[in-house]
């Protein structure tokens, strides 16, 4: 585990209007665009941490609350909240925007989770993160629990075997 | 709810070479444009089990364990597992396939929830689904405590409330 | 020129909704962009048949009868009917559907031919086609007056030379 | 059927930088890409002649002989050659130009037939072709013969009745 | 003109990642591009400003010095820098990211400028700028200069007419 | 300075449909996606001049008169005007023909900047251009004052230093 770095150094922003070609029939930007979009950003961010190529590695659940319509503005930002060896996990938030009211909300939240690779694509250590704002640290903690989750809907650890998850559900 | 209908009736497949811009500095499939594809795949699925316009609610929790590569066929397979009033739950398989080699291996897995809407948008009630092979009747059933997590992880149901969750989980 | 295989080892299936930017002014896919699809699963068909890169060496005769329309859903199917030394011949079904009234109609027929071609481009054998169902069996015989109608129509055979086709159209 | 206009008033040049989502694993150009640029060529060319919204109604079979490289710069022509109530014949050529040699050759040609629609997608009757140029001349004569091909192939006129397609193949 | 708002309220940042369809055949990112991204977080701040539609209405001379590669990050600021009547000219900065040095340098400074439209594309009053910051103040001092430069290479002005551009030019 | 080339070896054509991505919520062409446009069709023109690959420069003061509607017909026609060492002068022009009623108007007219490079991306020599129609004469000659302007705008010659430029704004 190389030096840690903090999470601002890791900071990304992408805003996109949102295009005919984005949209259903009904002119609301399709969820699978969004998620195609989360991803780039989220990869922006970890390629800023770790100076490496990345490659995702999962997605935790995401919801859709809200429909984003056809010229919509769209920002995305993103950050690493915790590094695990070669693994960063990083926080995205969706916010789309009205150009005529100008309102703008959080449409969606996002964990996405990253593995920083070598030329020929084998994992390498990343440097660990150092949360600084109140929300950062809060994040930073709670990744434990969520890659605990990750883990058992993986079917790679057991219920019974998590220590964050347990408390979160008990 | 209206009448069901059989899980056979909402298959749906979708075919895709991986093309330059789907691909990182790397040449590997980028994990966003496959969560793109997939819900385009299951999109569909559900449009043919309802018969209606559809817009995705959520995303379970996908993982992405093997690299596809530049020149890859990747096939996508989708079915509506199971419907609760004006939702429906998708589960997606992702195949990549060599070329050259022939080998076809299964490269993801995910479940994506639908709302069917009418014209302007409001949910509307869907048809039953109507599980028949073995994998079809077990995937019906594990579709309540899929639906207990996500209600868990949206923060909308405790832990404690949930029926098949906890059988799952202890 | 290698071991047959059987025609349904070639099998492929692309799905596509019909989205704005496919459209024409009135709303419905233009063609070019359905024969783009076609070389698209026809690729992917040939491909699987003989395990190589291929090129399109030339489309039949295409005709569009019905509109397709914004939203629609098109399914694409194709199979290899029959090969010859390098060269394969695919044959190409389009489906469109309307997911409001579930309705599927078939739009379009092809036939593609393809050229296997090694690492440096040049044309290489492949494997025979061996046809199962009556189907396959009837469109694998009349290659070879489609053959000869192509050959004809590129100048490079004469209509008395021709044995099939003269039978066809006498 | 309206006015006769002159053959030239139809004339159309596209020209495409044959960029890398164009071509396929060796960095040719994929032929279905080639034939929707035709179709786009086309229709602009049919459109300039009647000055109303076109649909594809059929392609004619195409061959492809040269292969187009990754960066070539692609120019491609259209002309109407004749029209017959509500469908325009269009003649395209494509021509491939090496940057850096400066070499350019006639890759492809191929007639695409147009029908012109009212604003309820209904055909609507075009103005006639008037030829200027020998070329033009011999394009429009031959119309015929390519058309009554067009009729046999889509089954709607037997061999024996065909009056320039006889003469052609005895 | 309607009441000033503070030039940070039209704030706008776009990330994109350098894709190959975005790259010449030497690897570096087109200008066109590079022009494309420019015009649209220009119009997202100048949007933000306004709470209107905007079309782009002149684009003042953009210099090229560096070339970008192939994987880069490229982030896009925007600002407005001085409303006039219906126009808002815009300030645009482009930095280009190498992932793996972490390097990040500005490749280009860009003046665009837009007008605000009704629903029927009629030019509408905007908001006054009133800048805050040493550089704001700066770029909205200068912006009388650049308009008349503008004017002037429209034709539309003399150069002794100028009041602003004959000082910088003596 | 390799041997001149007449100006007509340059020219250059491009057509494009415009489609609904290419355009804002108005349903007009966006600026940018023009701009986008004129840098292609310069580059082929720049690249047939020279035989090599070219890089965008600069781009002179740009500005939009008239507006540009989703279905029309956008015809660029490009010329290198004049060279200097290893730079051309593009000289754009932009038509936009709306189909139904036949009308074609000038809609932008542009300058732009490319840069021949070797395969390393190292400027070198261009041959010389002679121009031969009235109109190509007057842009070869007026190409000096603009490339001084360009100088000045970029701060790499002072106003009073250039010869030009100074008789044309006094």
């Amino acid at each position: 585990m190389r030096q840690a770095k903090p999470t601002k150094n890791s900071y990304a922003t992408m805003t996109e209007i949102v295009m005919p070609n984005d949209t259903n029939p009904l002119g609301n930007l399709m969820g699978g665009k969004m998620m195609h979009w989360m991803d780039m950003v989220a990869a922006i961010s970890a390629q800023r941490h770790c100076n490496r190529v990345v490659v995702t590695a999962s997605v935790d659940n995401v919801s859709f609350k809200n429909s984003i319509r056809l010229g919509d503005v769209v920002t995305l930002t993103a950050e690493v909240t915790r590094a695990f060896n070669s693994s960063m996990e990083v926080y995205i938030e969706a916010w789309a925007e009205n150009i005529i009211t100008g309102t703008k909300i959080k449409s969606n939240e996002a964990f996405y989770t990253f593995v920083a690779v070598d030329q020929i694509g084998k994992p390498i250590d990343v440097p660990e993160v150092t949360p600084e704002t109140p929300d950062e640290k809060s994040r930073y903690e709670q990744a434990l629990s969520r890659r605990e989750l990750r883990l058992v809907l993986a079917g790679r650890m057991k219920m019974e075997e998590t220590k964050e998850l347990k408390k979160m559900f008990s």
